[in-house]
């Protein structure tokens, strides 16, 4: 969405310039993470909870079990926020009001839709493991129909969606330049470790290459 | 709070045995983080932000700039919803449907109030620093008049609060457990890099040891 296309509520109004409304950012952004914060009003009141995500090309899927109150609310009222943000590291300023976070999120503002049916439901569960955990969907056994009945997803279209960043050092004011401050930035980023085996596995089995893969160790 | 205690509209539904309302549960969970999602209600849609918080004693403390969207939302009705998430882990389990996320989540719903006076605005940032850098307090150049005026700071009550939590590995079904699947957990947390020293520092400064102890370096 180019921006002068972007609808006036979409708009970020502090500091515009570390906001982005193109989607090969706002894309970007998503892709980079699983979970999400979703907001819901229920009762006149706003509920967020952090739920599981891909993005599946225009649309964003939202998973969950029926049971979740905030899809119990989506059912009254579709409208929804959905909020993901990438914590990027601490931005150390030589004065505390300088002192920043570097981050990326979206928020995307839109009415939800639940997905329908066996096999819109099982393609769209396809996407969401195969984004978290790629290569799970071909090593795990499918989801049967009992299991499709207890799993929720919804689909939001990224069409109101609105980025924002904020990265590099601290932009401290020109005189606070020459205190004998150290400055810079820690940087922070969501680490795997290692694979932990469950105690169950009923045979000595390895790490298939796409679980070392994830787990950024080498086959 | 005592789970008697709990408000009915803070009562987790979903997968109640994941969920716990004791103080010392959900201020771990709290205290474990910084950057939260603040979620308000604008002309009756759900708005949900990103922002930084700290824990003082009984209340949570939001921190952002009086130009940011959410606090304006604030002045008109401060009842909000604030949510921490902390992804620990991804659940790899012998079938999809059992595949899940280790995580800790605190969901706090209530009427924020902003604080007031320089020595109050004040003392609320030394505790955000401190919580989110600490030691940084003593080191950087404490806030002006100016920009106590440019600072805007929440408090929130963290009485109507409810944690969620998953750990552990995969709970597959019983004939699942035979399959020659591996399963297991992923470990995730959010790990700091090595520091990096911002250009334009007029001397060569080491980092001091708080920050050489927040990126996990030794001195």
């Amino acid at each position: 969405m180019a921006r002068s296309e972007t609808p006036p509520s979409v708009r970020v109004r502090r500091a515009p310039e570390r906001a982005a409304y193109d989607p090969q950012t706002v894309h970007a952004v998503l892709d980079a993470g699983f979970v999400c914060h979703l907001g819901v009003v229920r009762r006149g009141r706003a509920v967020v909870i952090p739920t599981l995500y891909a993005r599946d090309g225009e649309r964003l899927l939202l998973h969950g079990s029926p049971a979740m109150g905030a899809f119990r609310d989506m059912r009254q009222g579709p409208e929804v926020c959905v909020t993901v943000t990438h914590v990027d590291g601490i931005v150390l300023a030589r004065s505390v009001f300088h002192h920043s976070i570097n981050y990326r999120s979206v928020v995307v503002h839109g009415t939800a839709e639940r997905i329908e049916g066996e096999a819109a439901v099982t393609e769209a569960l396809r996407i969401l493991v195969e984004h978290i955990a790629p290569g799970q969907w071909g090593s795990a056994r499918e989801p049967n129909a009992g299991e499709l009945r207890k799993t929720e997803v919804w689909a939001l279209p990224i069409t109101a969606a609105s980025a924002k960043l904020r990265a590099g050092g601290p932009k401290d004011e020109p005189d606070d330049y020459a205190r004998p401050v150290w400055a810079g930035v820690l940087p922070l980023r969501l680490a795997p470790g290692a694979l932990i085996p469950d105690d169950a596995m009923t045979e000595q089995l390895s790490p298939p290459a796409h679980l070392l893969n994830l787990a950024g160790e080498s086959g």
